[in-house]
C-alpha cells in the first residue's frame, strides 16, 4: 500500500530547509511513503538539491502564499487561501493525500484543519496529542492546548482517542488510562475531571482505566495515556520542558566554567550521552490534531531535519495503523442512538443507558 | 524581638523525630526563634534526648489525639477537638504563638487553619505558595492545589499575595509577576486569566507585572513570582518534580548497571554533587497559606529533618518580615470602598474605579 503524505514545506522556522531534510531521511526510513511538497517551488528544488533527494516519490506544488508565525486563525481562515498550509491540508480532504505535516503556525494550522477536514462524528473537539518519555518507555498525552475550557464530554472523548493512539501506535495491547488532577481520591478535583471519571467507570468506556493521577505520575511508565484538558496540559508539557532545559543547561554551565569540570564531564561522557539519546526531544517530535476527520500532524516550529522526520512518522503510522477509522468505529460504538447528532451525548445519556442496562 | 513558632510534632511520614531535629536545626539557625511542640510528649521527650536537644527555647503541650494522613478534611473538622495540629493552629489564633508549622495531611491543615484563623478582609481564598528553584536562583509560585475552581478575584489576589511574598522573602525590590497560560499573547487563555489580567494592568496592582507566562518560563529565571489556578499550579509543580525524578534516577540506573558507569559517575561525582545541592527539593520545603488571618506554614510530608528546618524558616521569616500585616495593608490600599465586605470587589468595581479617575 502506498501511503501519500502532504507536507507543507514552508511551515516552521528552518523551512524548507529542515523539512526537506526531514522528507529525505522519512524517504529512506518508510519504503511506501509519498510526499507532495506544497510551497515555493524554486526553494524547495534548491533544496532537494542540496541534500541531493531522490525524487522518484517526491511531487512538487507550486505555492505563493505562507502563513506566518503571527498570523491570527482568524486571519488565516479569511486570508491565505492559496498558502502551502492550506493547500496541503487540503489535499487530505480531497483524496490526493492520506495525512498533512506541518512545522507552521499552531492556531492557524488546527483552524485550516477544523475548517478543512473537520471533526469526527461523536466527536466535539480534536485534541493535540504527542508522546512523551517516561522513565520505562513512552506515554502519550492529550489535549496539549486546543482546548482551553473542556467538558466532561471532551475529557471522556480524549480519553478514548488517548487508548486507541496508544495501542495502535505504541503497540500497547491494553493501555492505561488516567485523569490528570490534583490528587488521587475520588473526591479531588473540579466537578469535570470527577463527572468525567465517573462515566467513563460507568459506561466501560476504558478497558484499562487507572482513575486520577498526579503530575509526578507522568512520567513513572505505569501510565500509557495522560487525559487533561488543554489548559493544564499545555503548562503541564511546558513545565517539563522548562524544568528538563534547566537541568540540562546546568550541566552545561558547570562545565563552560570550569577547567576541572570539563575534564569530569568528558570522563563522564557516555552518561550524559545516554541521557540525550533517551531524553532527546526530537524523536517526540510530531502532535496529531486527533479527533478530526483526517491525519493532520504538528511539528514543533523549531525542529530539524531529524526531527520533523519523527513528525512525517507519526501521520504515517496513524495512516498505516487506520487510526482514524478506529477512532470514529469505536466513538460510534460509545453512542449506539446519537443518530443525526454530530456530538454524542456520552455524559447526558448516563441515566437512559443505565435504566437500558438494569 | 522573641518569635515563638508553635509546631504540629506529629505530623509527616517521619514524625516526630524528623520534626524535632528540624527544630533542633532551626534552634541553631534562628536564635531569637522559641518552640511550643504539640504532641505526645513521651515521644517528643525521647527524641529531644536523642538529638541533645537545648530546651530553654522550648516548651512541650501534651495532646493524644492526631490527625492522620488519610483523615478527610470534613472528619478533622468535626473530630480531633484535641489533636496536636489542631492545638497547634489554635496557639497562633489565641497569641501564644506567631505561626504554625506542620507536615501532616495537608486537606486537614488547610480546612482547620482557614476555620481558627479565617482569611483576611479583602481575601476570598488562601493560597499554597511555594518557591522553587530557576536557573538563576529562586522563584516562588501560587496557588499550588488549595482551589482547583479559581475566579478572577482569587488570581488577581494571589498576584498582589505573591508579590508581597517575593519582596519580604526573597528581598526583591521589584518582583515580576506573570501568570501562567497556553500562551504569552493577550488574546490567549481562558477568561478567567484575560480578565485578571486585564484587572491587574487597569488598576496597577502590581508594580511589575510580566502578562502572561507559559510552562517553560516558569524556571527560566526571569519571572519571580508565577500564578496560577491551584489545579493547574498542582500539576505543573508535580510534573517538574516527575521529571526531575525521572531525569536522576535515570542516571542512578545506569550507575547501577554498569560497572564502567559506575567509575564515569566518580569521576564526574563533583558535577553531580553540585546539581544535587542546587536543586535539592529539601531546601525549597515550607509552604504557606497565604491570605490567612496568622501563618500556617505546610511542610512535605515525607521530609526529613533538614527539609523541616527550612519550613520553620519560612514561617519565622514570614513573621519577622511581617508578610501578613503587609498583605492586610496592601489589600486595603486595593480597595477603598470595600467596608462591611469581606471580600473586596477588585473585579466587579473596575467601571466604578475608572469612572473616579477620568
Amino acid at each position: 500500500m502506498k501511503i501519500t503524505l502532504a507536507v507543507d514545506a514552508m511551515g516552521g522556522d528552518n523551512a524548507p530547509k529542515a523539512v526537506i531534510e526531514g522528507v529525505s531521511l522519512a524517504l529512506k526510513r518508510y519504503p511506501k511513503a509519498h510526499f507532495i511538497l506544497f510551497g515555493d517551488e524554486q526553494q524547495i528544488q534548491d533544496c532537494i538539491k542540496a541534500v541531493r533527494l531522490d525524487v522518484s516519490r517526491i511531487e512538487i506544488r507550486h505555492s505563493d502564499e505562507i502563513i506566518t508565525p503571527d498570523m491570527k486563525p482568524s486571519a488565516a481562515l479569511r486570508r491565505a487561501k492559496g498558502s502551502s498550509m492550506r493547500m496541503a491540508i487540503e489535499a487530505v480532504k480531497n483524496g490526493d493525500a492520506d495525512a498533512v505535516v506541518s512545522a507552521g503556525n499552531t492556531g492557524a494550522y488546527m483552524a485550516l484543519s477544523k475548517i478543512i477536514l473537520r471533526t469526527l462524528r461523536g466527536i466535539d473537539r480534536p485534541a493535540i496529542t504527542a508522546p512523551l518519555p517516561t522513565a520505562t518507555g513512552s506515554a502519550v498525552m492529550l489535549d496539549l492546548g486546543a482546548n482551553v475550557d473542556c467538558d466532561t464530554n471532551n475529557i471522556v472523548q480524549f480519553a478514548i482517542m488517548g487508548e486507541i493512539y496508544s495501542k495502535a501506535i505504541h503497540g500497547i495491547s491494553s493501555p492505561s488510562v488516567g485523569l490528570l488532577n490534583v490528587g488521587e481520591e475520588d473526591t479531588k478535583g473540579n466537578s469535570t475531571v470527577q463527572e468525567a471519571a465517573q462515566i467513563i467507570r460507568e459506561h466501560g468506556h476504558i478497558k484499562n482505566f487507572s482513575g486520577f493521577i498526579e503530575g509526578n505520575d507522568i512520567f513513572l511508565g505505569n501510565i500509557d495515556v495522560i487525559v487533561t484538558d488543554g489548559f493544564s496540559g499545555n503548562i503541564s508539557l511546558k513545565t517539563a520542558e522548562g524544568a528538563s532545559k534547566m537541568f540540562s543547561n546546568f550541566f552545561k554551565n558547570q562545565v563552560q566554567g570550569s577547567f576541572w569540570n570539563k575534564i569530569r564531564y568528558f570522563a563522564a561522557r557516555k552518561l550524559f550521552k545516554d541521557f540525550k539519546a533517551k531524553f532527546d526531544p526530537r524523536i517526540y517530535n510530531g502532535a496529531p490534531f486527533l479527533g478530526l476527520n483526517g491525519i493532520a500532524v504538528k511539528s514543533h516550529g523549531g525542529c530539524d531535519g531529524f526531527a520533523f522526520s519523527y513528525a512525517v512518522g507519526v501521520a504515517y503510522n496513524l495512516v498505516d495503523q487506520k487510526v482514524i477509522e478506529q477512532i470514529a468505529h469505536e466513538v460510534e460504538a460509545c453512542s449506539p442512538d446519537a443518530e443525526g447528532s454530530n456530538v454524542i451525548p456520552i455524559s447526558a445519556g448516563i441515566g437512559k443507558e443505565e435504566s437500558k442496562v438494569s
